[in-house]
């Protein structure tokens, strides 16, 4: 019961930020209320979905109940009303993405464990939950899928896994069982954003010299 | 058994429609005849086979029997065979297309019903037994994912499947429960169809001034 | 028991191969080494995962074990190693394809009359089993779907499960139940192939005169 509501928990929290961070990319994109709306469900529910739907036993998380399509709701409108707010916070996208691929990769890992996979099919299934909302949302949109930063995204998604593994091989318990991983893959995730960042400017001063 | 057989019944008109307008589609992208056949079935099933995917215990409905199979077939095959009469007919594919989306939708909101889901899962599911179909059609023919007039596509389906529920509340039975919200999409489409067509039309003599 | 240890070799083999042509191809589009194991993966398993989801009761056969995760990275890492040997190998890209095709169409096929299907529905999925784990790494590679080169590939899958269907009502045992099958859908791809790269040389010379 604890452990269901922890992850029911999660899923509301990756669900808000993950619809925000599609929301953001529809803007992006010029596309209108509505377009907004299901870019936004798509890139919440994308990895869950398709989590679900390889769990022959698993009912599809947002079918059960209306709430997740509520809070997918709520996060898309926040982000539309706040949109020029969020325009003002430098990378919000790229912050709630990270929040989104460490809630999201550790319930799918936790998922696995539940249904008695083995540990390496496990963090397949975190890394799906944590990534496939992303992937979906880009072909949506008719973006190059962005394979290579995909790659690093799913590293991560699988490095936070397998920390969660281990943490649960050595009796840690929650909510450090899962705090401690989700933490990992958000400051992760973080570096590499704010690693890269400068990197190309250095490469266009460089050009125009 | 009389619900079924009506269901049964909207999902061969629907599949026959929608496969006809995948056949176009096909035909209109210079594919071989195998080629328009994959995308008919594709066009035809895709939005269904997502909806019973996503639905634990629901088989997926043209595996349980050839039929569904077949009467793709023979869209896709009445389509290249009336190729010329479907192209001096104007607009076959939208008007197709409007009556697979209105039998569809209202498909998906009756069986989400039945699966005892919430009202707004159930408009969702209608939705998506309507529009995905097209999406995945768009996907394989590697043509911009045309998000703008989908969203109009699945508000429409959204409009269609909110009357169902209202009459299904109202106590409204069969088959007016049924025919009243499936001509309402259709209306509504054709009406948004006829609506913009027009449109380009004006700001094209405008140019040519 | 025998059978289905047929069934887990075939599906070891068709890994292996598939999960090659998915490197070569990544390898091709200069991916890094996460991106070459993430493509592999989807082109091994992305058909009988659609196959697996879309039959109700059926687990998606890779969750089960850990094995066919490893048998792929086997073979993904494999095709990293000798790359440069199988650069010097013409066309491996294609006759692991080829393999893949037929060891997987077959499968797909058995699996289907296993779950008492119509023989239509077993060819179909037989079919989705061999080419759509193609389909997915081509549209997450951002490639225009070659949806001429996948009909007759699709063709070809089809006409192997035929032969298969007719065997099997002929009571024909296996190993030549699945051997004969599968040799024909090798057979016939090759054929393709080799019929096919020719024919544009001959064009290109006739352009040159």
């Amino acid at each position: 019961m604890f452990l269901s509501d922890i992850l029911d928990y999660i899923s509301i929290l990756g669900c808000f930020t993950f619809s925000i961070s599609g929301a953001i990319t529809a803007m992006r994109k010029n596309l209108d209320v509505f377009g907004i709306i299901v870019i936004s469900f798509v890139t919440a529910v994308g990895g869950g979905t398709l989590r679900d739907t390889l769990l022959t036993d698993k009912e599809v998380f947002w079918l059960t109940s209306a709430d997740t399509v509520y809070y997918i709701l709520a996060g898309s409108i926040a982000a539309m009303v706040f949109r020029k707010q969020l325009w003002r916070i430098k990378y919000p996208l790229l912050i709630f993405d990270a929040i989104g691929l460490g809630l999201f990769s550790i319930t799918g890992v936790q998922i696995g464990l539940d249904h008695g996979l083995h540990f390496v099919n496990c963090l397949i299934l975190g890394a799906i939950t944590g990534s496939f909302g992303g992937v979906i949302r880009d072909i949506l949109v008719n973006e190059i899928p962005v394979i290579f930063q995909k790659e690093v995204y799913a590293t991560i998604a699988l490095i936070g896994g397998a920390l969660y593994l281990v943490l649960s091989y050595l009796n840690v318990v929650n909510p450090w069982l899962q705090i401690i991983p989700i933490l990992t893959i958000i400051s992760l995730r973080l570096i590499v954003i704010f690693y890269k960042i400068p990197f190309p400017k250095v490469k266009g001063h460089t050009h125009q010299l």
